[in-house]
């Protein structure tokens, strides 16, 4: 038996709601809708999905999708055992089964076998075929299926086939505004709004400079490391230049331009 | 034994009929005739199948093709037990063993290895030779394969082999006149006829745009996700962006146009 | 044992002389010259092959290539068992092996190591290895291979290589003239001979249109599709349709001077 | 134990000599030099081969080099048994075991690990590592490896490693004279030298053609093809059309301009 | 169980800091913060991790990464045995269960699924799911994630997802100072401070050329190489060649220019 | 165990220095420092690493690398047995265990992974991490690593990473002295050194052909195979076209100015 308690998630995920993302998604579940988040790298859609798993009190399976997964990956294979093969159910099976979110994240990346297991789970049918154990799951009741989609950096070998991105709704994501962005920080680093409001102002030069010389903006996340670094006693400057600036661009003129901020603001 | 009574379709599919292609169907399955299925995204090729096969009485067993597809994914392959191989059927020689209508969606997804195996199906023969078992099956005479084809999205690599075109009578599927699509989606969704016919105006829009930026119009199913969730108590403006407009598109400008309607009809 | 009698051809295949193929065919056989039968799809081409079988009163296997297929697949591979391995001989093992006609079907579309493997088989040695059991097989003295090939649709990217090809003796294969074909379509289907003309009227407008907007002409077997569908009370302009033209072509152009033709000949 | 007697050629080869070739391949085997053969296809460089392994009384082993052949399939691989793995020898370990002249025919087909594996049977290491058993099989004194070429299509893509070519001796080959073709098809087949000196003039047409049209001339088995079919009561200009007309070509201007040697040969 | 003392760093390795990278370490690895190190081949990076393990006292487990390394290669595998399969935990998941710092050097290199894996272990989360085994490893306190990365020849195709690097904090690497670099290689070759001194003036000649002929200048470790030839009495040009220039370049004039720096420091 | 003494090199092998390369490797061995040879195809490097290992008296490995080698066929696989797995090291594995000198001859054409598993190898920790085993494999103090190199005919696509290269002192190796080879030629083929020098000559046209025309020399080596047909009785003239320049080119300018260089020597 699968241990449902493992993808429970048990203490509250630190969101605040920026529109009426939480309405439309809890209207999504209520009709068992698939649902499609859309937005740029590091903005909070994993956190969003991983909150409505706790309000809705329901288990979540997370997928990171890459180029190199294959259908297998997500339904399930047959291991060798000391008496002959054993299936192992794959974690969308399991979803399926135990009635799970079941959240594929950058499903781009996989190859299509991939994301064409996932038809008959989001139209009336909600059955997942296991061919190879000549099953057919039907889903629980409570079982959603969630994928996240960068538009940002689609690249055009990559894209959902029409006849999948036909079966989600689609939601769009993008980084908070600049007041709560800073409370986010405050709240997850433990530091004071001050400095918390400090990170922000860089990362929105930062942001500002998408597509004119960096190919994303900076993640709350990383405005989070730099909060830690400062409080484990780095300078400001340096810890932002750590945290903000390196693992984002090689590019001499950029580095330039964010170190120029930086000191702007902690100057 | 395979279990029949699972791919029974047991509860009567809506489905309306916009011209003669039940009867061309009976006729082609009175003689047994291999039927390819032409079509864009989500205009109801595959829910007629599945009323067909209601009609019919006989149990249909639909396959969702894609590109890592290899024959043995359809025919069969031999799994390791304690007492050694064991061979297990693959849908189509399911299909072909219990009499079944096999439905190939999207065929030309699929490797070659995949679409040459139905060829000794597909004509006088009606046998599928499982090579690696070193067995013959004959089709049962209930037995009739189904593929579905879209020819708008055809790419330049993907194309079926001439061999293999020339064993099917084609039969062209297109959306449901207005009137019918709206009553479709009011008994989908159980709303009103009046909600339905504002939203089937917002999907002739954007099928007008196929080709103007879009490459797919709106399928009916995604008419009855914004019904869905206005049934669920989001407002229908709200409700159409997220289950008609975001997922089938991130151009600005078409996304503005589809708005626009949206406002228009929901004004 | 291999049961030889599932490969027999029991009952005469309809099959009516162009020209002197037959005579051909049996001097061929009488010195075991391998065959090439070259022609477009659809012209009878493997019928003729079934046919020879019949006549000779020899076992007739066929194998549709295709490209993933692999040598393995003619010649045969290791099956793990409760005993360990056991070898399974694959479709061309057993046809050297019980003396059939082995017709390999397109067979440029398989890899090269596939088209390779039959060269000790097509020369003086008539024998084929099986590296991977350690077994020389010597061709049993009926055997015969026979190999087809589309001289329309050869690729760029795939060809015999001139070391294969200069193994076979070559028969060119075209359409049968009109009269014949409205024969063998009256036959096939049970129609009279005045329906199975106007079919093969439609039939040769659409073979004049290949190379000029159609990859490959119509098929009898298509023509036949035609008839049965009205055999089973569709009315001939649709059934035309649904036979003749929807199957080849998404052309628009191409479909209205197909159902002009149509028309013109059931007006 | 490998039986070798079937590997002996037994029946002396019809060969006739058209050089010294005979001499310098006894003088290379007598150094156990690895010997490369160079030529079009079918000029005999395998019958010379043969004939030289009859002659020398030394079993010879023989594998046509195709581009999805492996290392593995050279020099052997591990196969499941009852008892765990039992280790299978390939070809060129049982030819370097038994003292064999081992034949890779068209080496360059072959991948960069089957070419590579040759290197230390091919110097004074004379010895062949099975990496994969942690055996080092020292080659029979009697062992002599000889790979051909055909330098007349050999792909851009492919080409033997310098490393490997400055491993051997290299003989040119070339189809045999008028008068002495002549002499081996009429021995081959059984007919007079008139017939067979007719077959080998439409021959030398076909040659001529090389490079002007046609990839390669026609082989001396196709014409012994021929003078197959004209024995079995086929006419001569149908028998030459079948034989050396219609495998080598689709080109319909080639085939007029062989088709009228056919006939000026015959008429 | 795994023997933890394998992976500890028992000897101080020699480092001497060149700036605030240790105090900026030993904060990331504080709030356990992933870290990546960027700089050119050879500046010492590998070298640091070490130093910073031996100085926190934790172990460190090392993969190179590399274009053919698979997900499975870092987190394991069911390899057969007597008993049926069994899992064997590969070096990130050893390093997540001891609390290991896991380097990944080159981590580019590798293919996507091998990145991906990752992401769990670097967010809030600290989490590594064994898909194929069903378990959901949480990460030992201690464990650390560090990648390198050399931002000098990401070629056009490789290249880390944004969504990985924004997971990490960035430190840059470069060259140790004359000084500093002159002591080292005195220290790890034994040699004198004079002929330390030497060595790197050529080293820096070498640097001068990056992006001008040579790819990379000339590592630490070559130079240590030169030290430790002179040292078994080979002549200092002599030896410089053999160790600095030889193995980083085949250019004709890169080569002289190098040499006559040899012969100038040396003559 | 392994068989140590099928690795020794038991007879001297004959090499005559060429300058202070015996003193140079010499001088790395007392290190351990990894060694790259450099040089044209058959100039002698691996004769030279022969004799240096059999001058050193420590056992050789030799493997010669090849585009579809693995890092399992350096580092060792499991292997199915009747008791289940076994592990079985390759050929780098047992080098490091018994403390050889493991030979990597053209080690460029490798996969990447292939090179990758050097790199523990040849730094400061001189270990192997045999990830699949769980096992760390610390060198034998003799054991050296040496690889060749041959900058001849790099492809773009194939270079050794820097972060290879710079963990190698580099020895550049090129044909020997026309005296020195001919006294080789002499000693190896057991002829006057007479006929040597003659030999020698035709060898240094070719040589100065390399760029022009041919792609690289002839190797010393095919002058010995000269020298042996000479031996068996076959004329020189013959001799040298079969064994000097048959091998190397197919192209007629190149082979008439050798065939007019073997004339002049021999005429």
């Amino acid at each position: 038996m699968t241990n449902i308690e493992q993808y429970k998630v048990n203490v509250e995920p630190f969101y605040q709601s920026q529109g009426d993302e939480i309405a439309i998604y809890e209207a999504a579940y209520a009709s068992r809708l698939p649902v499609m988040i859309k937005g740029p790298t590091g903005c909070g859609k994993s956190r969003f999905i991983e909150y409505m798993a706790w309000k809705l009190g329901k288990p979540l399976i997370t997928v990171a999708c890459n180029e190199d997964m294959t259908a297998s990956d997500l339904i399930g294979r047959y291991l060798l055992d000391a008496n002959g093969t054993r299936w192992l159910d794959g974690p969308l099976t399991v979803a399926a089964r135990i009635g799970a979110i079941c959240y594929l994240d950058e499903v781009v990346e996989a190859r299509q076998d991939t994301t064409v297991v996932i038809h008959p789970l989001t139209d009336h049918r909600r059955t997942l075929p296991l061919d190879k154990k000549g099953e057919m799951v039907s889903a629980h009741e409570n079982f959603q299926l969630v994928i996240s989609y960068n538009p940002g950096y689609q690249s055009l070998m990559k894209d959902l086939k029409q006849s999948t991105k036909q079966r989600f709704v689609g939601m769009d994501f993008d980084y908070p505004s600049a007041q709560l962005e800073a409370s986010i920080i405050s709240k997850e680093a433990g530091c004071d709004m001050e400095l918390a409001s400090k990170l922000v102002k860089i990362g929105i030069t930062a942001r500002n400079l998408k597509g004119h010389g960096l190919e994303e903006g900076i993640s709350t996340r990383l405005m989070v490391y730099a909060a830690d670094l400062i409080k484990q006693g780095i300078a400001a400057p340096s810890a932002c230049r750590t945290a903000l600036v390196r693992p984002i661009t090689d590019d001499i003129d950029i580095r330039a331009t964010l170190d120029h901020a930086v000191d702007q603001v902690f100057g």
